[in-house]
């Protein structure tokens, strides 16, 4: 039995292409002292982690060709060595693409009782932490105001934007075609306006959002957050959460209101690193579980199928091309 | 007895001139219903009014040919009509580049007892005001950080900067030119480099800052914002307050660290209007005059003698020309 993994074969010099990674089969690592032997069930589909490929970002350390490409995942602890974890239990790891990976013990932590277990990678994970802190904490809206969320029908964006909704805010989500504005008005948003060049989108925001923007919960960065200044209502906030649209291209210009709109209209614009907020994930994680359960929060998800379609489906992220939280199917459920 | 005026002559369409400018004589004003009759003493030049002069900006109205240039000036009441000012009063006025002005009485307040009476106009006016709240409301420097202010050798940056050293910050200074620097290092700033552009700035503040930037006052934006953004630590704030580098030119590009270094770094971009605090400014301003009464802050002034001195008042000071507050005396104090 070997380790399957998917490696990067190269830095991409221009926009991601499946090229740059490859397969190939490793021994299964034995875990070292502290560290546990993990395989893989599920693994997320982030954007960010596109970061990494160029040399890394600030929080996080880069990869290079012949590094097993990084992704956080849900996984079954198979030797547990003398950490103190029990083989069979399910565990969210730093697993990266690869079917076995020997974690420190200290980095794992256990997946929780809801179900299905994917959940544990999209609105119980990462995502839907984003989204919850990042509008609770930074944003702060309160019933009645406007909030705008772009990429509206990513993995964090249609959390944020039904977490708007419950907390009876007007919720306009930005999105990347008309398909995905019908799907998230399904969901619940007011209106939705479909992202295009910086006027273009500004006059279909202010048609969206005829008393200005409260709170913008912003993925993209560039033109879209210039559009959304412009619209900004005084006092208003900016949740700087993500910067998609400089992920895999050339970083757009900076937003030409920043200062002036800022100091004009008196905007907040505040980042955040939601694993900053870990120790009030599980307050969060319970309110999200429950508006689940009763049906009140949906989660969109799409699951590849094999190791293989990583490399694809993480350049379909990428353009855009999923609706609601990606991920590959690594083995089975237990 | 006629009253002296400076009324703008043309939208600048580039920098401005003196040229923008042109003398005249008008009739004294009859005071309206509610209006007060006030003799001009001195007037502030505020580079921010320069935005006035452009159809104006998003909180005052804007300008245009015929018109008298905006200012706002300490004056003497001289026809109370039934207001309620007495005449002799000295107050607080919009009066305007203009020997005499009719303002509603709603509109003015009185001069605290103070002396100087230009101290009124700068530390203990909107400059000094802006300095406070922006340092203490928005940026909220604690003693042992790092506080790097920009225009520190304006009306507001050295007061701004005095502060942050009162408040036991190291303080760092940027300014135009070796002179400044030398002049602010005497009021107890740390340090100083001279502004360049973003690549000579961000190593020069690096030597300057090697801990990294807590809190940076920004009155300039653009390519100033952009140097330090770059160095911010994590959890940093930036006080939006001004965009010298707008105000008489080609909007500088936005930043390009927005979003991206927001994120990583955790940071706070915020805005402010400091006619916003109104309310709060007395107590501010006591403890101002009690810092001035004991020498521990050194304010800096340039007054320049007679209203025909203000159009070249007004282009040095967009020029970065001054050193402190720069003012214009209309007439001689009371």
């Amino acid at each position: 039995v070997s380790n399957r993994q998917i490696v990067i074969a190269q830095i991409p010099d221009g926009p991601i292409g499946v090229d740059h990674f490859v397969a190939c089969d490793a021994v299964i690592p034995a875990p070292g002292p502290g560290e546990v032997l993990c395989r893989t069930i599920l693994v997320s589909l982030d954007p960010v982690n596109r970061g990494l490929m160029r040399g890394g970002g600030d929080y996080r350390g880069g990869l290079g060709p012949g590094d097993v490409m990084a992704g956080f995942g849900i996984a079954e602890v198979i030797d547990a060595g003398d950490t103190g974890w029990v083989p069979g239990a399910l565990v969210l790891a730093e697993t990266g693409w690869q079917q076995y990976a020997a974690v420190p013990a200290g980095a794992l932590s256990a997946v929780g009782p809801q179900r299905p277990l994917s959940h544990a990678l999209s609105a119980l994970g990462v995502s839907g932490m984003t989204a919850w802190f990042g509008l609770h904490e930074i944003g702060r809206p309160v019933a009645g105001e406007t909030v705008v969320v772009s990429a509206a029908a990513g993995a964090t964006g249609h959390v944020a934007g039904q977490l708007a909704r419950l907390t009876g805010c007007r919720t306009v989500g930005i999105v990347g075609s008309p398909a995905k504005a019908e799907a998230l008005r399904e969901l619940g948003f007011d209106a939705c306006v479909v992202r295009d060049e910086p006027r273009v989108l500004r006059a279909r925001l202010r048609e969206a959002c005829p008393d200005g923007i409260d709170v913008y919960f912003d993925s993209v960065g560039g033109g879209v957050l210039d559009a959304c200044l412009a619209l900004m209502r005084r006092h208003g906030r900016v949740v700087c959460c993500g910067t998609l649209s400089a992920y895999d291209s050339e970083p757009p210009p900076g937003p030409r209101g920043v200062p002036g709109l800022v100091i004009s209209k008196r905007l907040r614009l505040e980042g955040f690193v939601v694993l900053d907020h870990r120790d009030r994930w599980p307050a969060a994680q319970q309110q999200i579980a429950d508006w689940v359960a009763d049906g009140r929060l949906t989660v969109l998800e799409e699951i590849d199928d094999g190791l293989h379609a990583a490399p694809q489906a993480f350049v379909d992220v990428l353009a855009g091309a999923n609706l609601g939280k990606r991920m590959v199917r690594v083995a089975p459920n237990p």
